[in-house]
């Protein structure tokens, strides 16, 4: 029995969200019906983190054991060949047996894309936000130094999906950066509660637009009140860029 | 009676080209429908070309006629309001009475984007041919290098769409480039034959992939027979990226 780590990536705007839901089409779906065209099997398949509808993912991780003993790199390509033309498998490797998509998961990195141009762009409809007024990246990036180091993120946490236990979090990369008329956040840590990355951005986007100054942020995150910060920026600009795993475990 | 120059931008996946047809969404129809929204009259929209079904334009340009008053950057804010996602409307000039988008354009410059990779990318499906092997870009820039001047581009017209007359252009810029994974052909012409850059581009891969030599464009140029070059390139890797006008037209 091996247990095999897959990287993907999916333009996420036709599903809802990486977990197989009822009535509704999600990435975790059409992976597991190409996995048993591939394989004949359905084993249960392990995803790095749910992801909201419309959320994308530049690199996706999953993990599953299977008795299967197709090569990784024939695996990669059978699987392509019956995935939707909007999932692709990147990678493929062998990982240790109590290796787990999540449970093993050290941090993710997330970008979220802004489109900051008075005109939307046609290309970027459901992968950035669009913004009309221009932003400011030095604004933006006082607000984002705030949020590195560990704290608690209660405020950045939405209300109606709080899990138990201790909502503190390590960010270890907060950042804007401008290419051209895209505006891209990243940020890095060592987990994330949920819509966390999307109160990040609409919070930070009211500093951009005079409604809060950068300095609150040391408030809001000390007032562990969802109603503190801003809004939940729109799904669509959010990307799950990188998975991170102790490297032992995933030796190419 | 004012004439109106606009720019337009827009994701071509949708639709059959720029061109009214029978049966067929085109973006000059979903365009006029929004026009008439606006202004509540439907004028004869000039298209600065066709385009094919699946090709796309960071900046396609038409003209037309109105009585209408409103402001050039009021009805570029009216138009994004009705067009559909995929089509905007970056800018509006009033232009000279006899200027056409089609029989005043001086040039105009294309882009072939072609996704490099063995595996394909969710997010430029539909926006880029996905071409599995390694190009080597050394090899299509010494191709793309025999197309600039003055040729007969007999060979690289489609031959079921012949035009009768000079079929002979001129190719100011003809230059690949790679950015990343990313193989971008850029081509800059005082005017193109039907398929022509996408044949032009099928060519050229046929010398990326060693069926042809660099030293065989100028045979193919001169055998002006469509027989004589490589296949059509894919039209969803296509952008209409620029459109030339005598500056004193365009006078923003």
């Amino acid at each position: 029995m091996r247990n095999l780590l897959l990287t993907l990536c999916y333009d996420g705007s036709a599903y809802h969200g990486w977990q197989v839901q009822r009535n509704a089409v999600s990435v975790q779906q059409v992976f597991q019906q190409a996995l048993e065209k591939v394989t004949g099997t359905r084993p249960d398949v392990k995803g790095c983190s749910r992801t909201d509808t419309g959320v994308h993912a530049r690199r996706f991780c999953c993990s599953f054991h299977t008795e299967h003993t197709i090569p990784p790199e024939r695996l990669v390509a059978a699987l392509n060949h019956f995935l939707p033309r909007d999932v692709s498998v990147l990678a493929c490797r062998e990982v240790p047996a109590d290796f787990h998509a999540r449970y093993s998961c050290r941090g993710k990195e997330y970008e979220y894309q802004i489109w900051n141009h008075p005109v939307r762009n046609p290309f970027l409809r459901d992968r950035a936000l669009h913004y009309y007024y221009s932003l400011d990246l030095d604004r933006l990036n006082a607000a984002a130094g705030a949020f590195v180091g560990r704290h608690n993120f209660t405020s950045f946490c939405s209300a109606d999906a709080r899990v138990k236990g201790d909502l503190s979090r390590t960010i270890t990369c907060s950042q804007w950066r401008r290419e051209g008329d895209l505006v891209v956040y990243r940020v890095s840590a060592d987990g994330f509660l949920y819509n966390m990355v999307r109160i990040l951005v609409g919070t930070q986007l009211w500093v951009a637009a005079g409604k809060l100054a950068a300095s609150d942020m040391h408030g809001i995150l000390s007032a562990e009140d969802r109603n503190a910060a801003g809004p939940t920026a729109p799904a669509a600009g959010l990307y799950l860029n990188r998975v991170f795993y102790d490297s032992e475990d995933v030796n190419q």
